[in-house]
């Protein structure tokens, strides 16, 4: 079973994630660029995922939103980058009581042969509280949960191509 | 003389900038967020800068070209946030061989009270050799240099305005 190593060093403002995934680059990179796709993935146990905004070019906004039991957590930011080999994104999670806690996350995709592909993403922090309250927020779990569904998915759109 | 003070710590992803200028803060802002006073400004020994594109607004697109004895260099990015108080965005320089070395940079503009702005800026990168890379272009020297040069506008804007 595929499972994320997420790599913290002590005293960084930056934290890494690698995880392989058993499907195609340019399956991977639509997974991630589509509203429909994005949706049935970016949740976690107890929430589910609405894509307000997904303009995946230079420039273009993104806006998520997740809904759990009576609650709601907004997110943002805007794409530096896109093509399948790399996306660069801003992020920024709506519901702090000041702006400005911006994170840039570069996602790589490669091909490791074998229909295989290796994402690589790098999150950088504008401050170490930035990066603490993320890794403490409860991000490793729910990245766990989200990319095995995302396995999930892109065996069952593999299997209906066959 | 107000002086840019540069804090870059070993083994971090960031540095950081703190400077003074004696002009309101609506000033500084409006000195980086109209094409006709950057280019006054975002100059260095020996070189000018063409604003091709400045669309301060959020996922607005900048490109600044800077001119020198027979080279050109380019820098691009997008806009996160712009507000007088704070400044959040891309940057990427457009002469390496491959894409992706991209900083997110936060630019603070503080009213300190005398007519006079407190800049703090913060730029975080995805590895120490990007940010290296930055440290040892010349950056400081440059940044010394346009920052005075900046200093003369906001002081040139005042004076007509008297």
């Amino acid at each position: 079973m595929n499972r994320a190593k997420i790599t913290v060093e002590p005293n960084q403002l930056s934290f890494k994630v690698e995880r392989t995934f058993n499907a195609p680059r340019d399956k991977v990179f639509l997974a991630m660029t589509e509203k429909d796709k994005l949706e049935r993935w970016w949740v976690g146990p107890g929430y589910t995922t609405r894509v307000e905004h997904l303009d995946a070019r230079e420039g273009g906004l993104w806006r998520f939103i997740q809904t759990g039991d009576g609650w709601e957590h907004g997110f943002h930011g805007y794409f530096h980058m896109v093509s399948p080999e790399m996306i660069i994104q801003t992020f920024e999670y709506d519901g702090l009581d000041e702006r400005g806690h911006v994170t840039l996350q570069k996602i790589e995709l490669m091909d490791i042969g074998d229909g295989k592909t290796k994402l690589i993403s790098t999150s950088v922090f504008l401050s170490a509280e930035d990066r603490d309250g993320m890794i403490h927020s409860g991000m490793e779990e729910g990245l766990q949960y989200s990319y095995s569904k995302l396995d999930e998915i892109l065996m069952q759109d593999t299997c209906q191509e066959e």
